[in-house]
């Protein structure tokens, strides 16, 4: 037994216990710097990887935990652990049949998702995972097993209803924030939408960062389950509902490894929505050549696969191709997103009006899913719940009963960029423009991002504004600059 | 600039840099737990995983280092550095390409190594880049590349003389330790042998670590040369010398990760050797049921891709297939590895003859590499050599000029496994029992290990003595004999 000091040290998501060389325990058990452990504390339990510390830190009697585990395990001052070696994992076998190119099945996937839950696999392992099933490595049955897998591991909500409906863009594409908008028009239709959202993998803001600027979206799943029942729909974030907790832990390491896998992808999504109780999925999947999806073939083949699982899953999914070869909307960047879509749903005059009118289409798609909306009725009605206020209106609601609007912060520090020469613009590299925004502190600074002034087919004099930086700490928006002014043709302006 | 004050805490290799919550360093550049950042002391520079400390740690103008980046960095209590954002790695390109499933080309293997030289990958990259190449991930012009690159990476040797001979184990089978007796026996007889050895990356001993208890190991090249220029041979451990520092650094995540990789395995192989200077190197390649390579099939496909990749560097390759289907030698762990090596070279009445023929078998092809030794006169010069204490004494002037020869320890705790029921020995699950020396301890408690008293064929009555288990910590003892009890048949016995 070792008592628990509080060093605060915080690892985000890594599970750490320091521990002193000399400790009793690190002796007989053989632990050293980088040794993978199991802490015991009363009822609780994890996987740990040891860091040892100088004796001044820590008398030999004790250990402490990274903030995360430490919060994980509900630790207090002084409470007693046990450190003992971990039992060996039996999915890793899995695992490395995967990693040498076999196929995994379902049972397979079962004991390495109901790991990786467990916190059982380390970063390596995790890793490991992510790259032997990045790009086309999962074929059908293995994206069915994973799903299901993925699925199974978590809670699963039940609405009690024959339709409820969601949707989901497959990302790729800057801004095109259009998820608060069409919740708010489909919730205001009378449907069911329980929409759950992630945080940016890799992109300056994902829907649940852009939502949290305006109100909470870390719901718990009865709070979520309230907001719903009482106004038809909701925007939370996915990862504290825990509907499909697997997916929160693979993301944090696809995040710096930055690595597509489409079978992750269907797995994610499908897992995530099938948890939340949907019946029917809209997919938007923007098309472009700096967009996730590149060309119409590749559209098809992501949207068949998605759809297979769906059907093996027993739900629905239409896949709506859209236009990806631009930005939609001006901002990116959780704050400069919300902007955009608060200036939509408050029907201003300078709202972004691809932003509206691809929310719009992406809406009646989801409302004709209802039997009782014809085929061709759904863009006028969303229209008129839009330009009604109605929209706005149940907004404000699912807002206040998520824990109330707010209005988004703004960067105080902005640079501009302004055009060479004059021109045509003929392309937007969305990617590179998404770096900027990085960059520039998104989406760990929420007013930070950056705000498009250029569109496909815009003409510029010399010294026009092209795009605006913002950002919350000098370092960041220095390095956005520095980045930005690197690149060539980030916005394309040819003299036609 | 922020004051660096030592705070002692040991994560091994990680790099990682603690800073308080308020630093305006953190601030201004946007720094949280988990962030990749670039550390600058003077000339020395390092990337580092950002670690968040509470205020009672450091101050807010102070940072601190992990002991691993404390020593790189050559730091000292109240250095002055500087953190700021890494460049972007190009190097990942090739990374993801690889990942995807493209082919990597030498300049694309060229940025990918420097960067892992460079201590620019985080461990998520480098588990990514093993389980991208593992299995037969790599084809033979990729292989090629990766190796040339590793040889570019670090130092190379050269002894100006016309044959320079070296031999390798291709691992896999528990004990089998007969480098030291190889390389006294072929350097007695006058060739030059410069080798170098690794640690155990997933045994229980490396011949670095079983060497180690007989002599210090851990040279610099300058050392080395000087061993050699002397004694004609050396066994040091590889990681002091640089040649091909990339290879250790995937080690360390290669361990936990325990992926077998074809190409990589070559690559680290012929990397290490051609570095060391060899032009003639033995590979010797145990075939068996439990070890790496568990058929001759399977060791044609290896053999051919080693013969291969040495020609198009260079160098000649010959495989040496020896029988793999049980341990050779007694011991399994660095001290009782390094007892049986000594009972061989003192030419004691109970050495392990099995150990004492296969070092012979090796020594005779090694030695025909030399154009005055003739085909079949191998084995018996080098039976003579042994058996006349010549190899002995060479093995001695070895050791002293490695800095003296020293004498393995003994475990404090030891436990014999005796046979459940009467039978003649047919199987011997090498893994297993590899896996109980590790679990023992091994190679970390250098004394710890597993001592075999079984061979096939082997009649033993009922309570027999089967093996040994040697621990140093009683906590490390119970966890081998443990798992040892929950196993069916690591030796099996059968009723004949």
């Amino acid at each position: 037994m070792l008592k628990l000091r509080r060093l605060g040290i915080d690892t985000y998501q890594e599970a750490v216990i320091y521990m002193n060389r000399n400790c009793h325990v690190c002796r007989s058990e053989g632990f050293a710097a980088q040794s993978r452990v199991s802490v015991m504390l009363g009822a609780q339990h994890i996987i740990a990887t040891v860091h040892i510390v100088s004796p001044e830190l820590l008398r030999d009697d004790e250990a402490s935990l990274s903030e995360g585990a430490w919060r994980t395990l509900q630790a207090q001052e002084g409470s007693g652990i046990e450190v003992s070696h971990p039992d060996p994992l039996d999915s890793l076998r899995a695992l490395r049949a995967k990693v040498y190119g076999q196929r995994v099945d379902l049972p397979a996937w079962r004991e390495i998702i109901a790991d990786v839950v467990a916190g059982h696999y380390s970063d390596l392992h995790l890793a490991a995972l992510v790259t032997a099933c990045a790009g086309d490595r999962l074929d059908l049955a293995e994206t069915i097993g994973l799903t299901r897998a993925m699925l199974e591991a978590g809670e699963r909500l039940d609405w009690n209803r024959p339709l409820v409906v969601d949707k989901h863009c497959v990302g790729g594409l800057p801004g095109n924030r259009t998820t608060p908008i069409v919740v708010a028009i489909v919730a205001a239709a009378g449907l069911t939408i329980p929409k759950t959202s992630s945080r940016a993998i890799t992109s300056p803001a994902g829907t649940a960062d852009t939502m949290e600027v305006l109100a909470p979206v870390d719901l718990s799943v009865d709070q979520m389950r309230r907001v719903v029942e009482q106004e038809g729909g909701c925007i939370v974030w996915g990862g504290n509902v825990r509907l499909s907790p697997a997916d929160d832990l693979l993301i944090r390491v696809e995040r710096p490894l930055d690595f597509d896998s489409e079978g992750q992808l269907v797995a994610s999504v499908l897992s995530k929505k099938i948890a939340a109780g949907s019946t029917h999925i809209l997919i938007d999947m923007p098309v472009g050549p700096t967009a996730k999806v590149r060309s119409a073939d590749a559209a098809q083949v992501l949207g068949d696969r998605l759809e297979s699982v769906a059907t093996a899953l027993g739900v629905h999914v239409s896949v709506y191709v859209s236009d990806g070869t631009q930005p939609v909307g001006r901002g990116m960047g959780p704050a400069l997103e919300a902007r955009d879509v608060l200036a939509v749903l408050r029907r201003e005059q300078d709202a972004p009006p691809d932003l509206r009118e691809r929310a719009l289409a992406l809406a009646a798609e989801v409302l004709e899913f209802s039997a009782s909306i014809a085929r061709g009725e759904g863009l006028p009605l969303a229209r008129r719940i839009l330009e009604s206020g109605d929209a706005m209106r149940k907004f404000e609601a699912i807002c206040q009963a998520q824990g109330g609007l707010r209005e988004p912060p703004r960067a105080p520090l902005t640079r501009m960029v302004e055009a060479a020469s004059a021109g045509e613009c003929v392309a937007i590299d969305s990617r590179r423009i998404a770096r900027i925004a990085k960059l520039a502190g998104a989406p760990v600074a929420p007013a930070a991002g950056v705000e498009l002034h250029a569109r496909l087919g815009q003409r510029f004099d010399k010294g026009a504004p092209l795009y605006t930086v913002h950002a919350q700490a000098p370092g960041e928006l220095e390095y956005a600059l520095n980045y930005a002014t690197r690149q060539r043709d980030v916005i394309r302006l040819e003299d036609r």
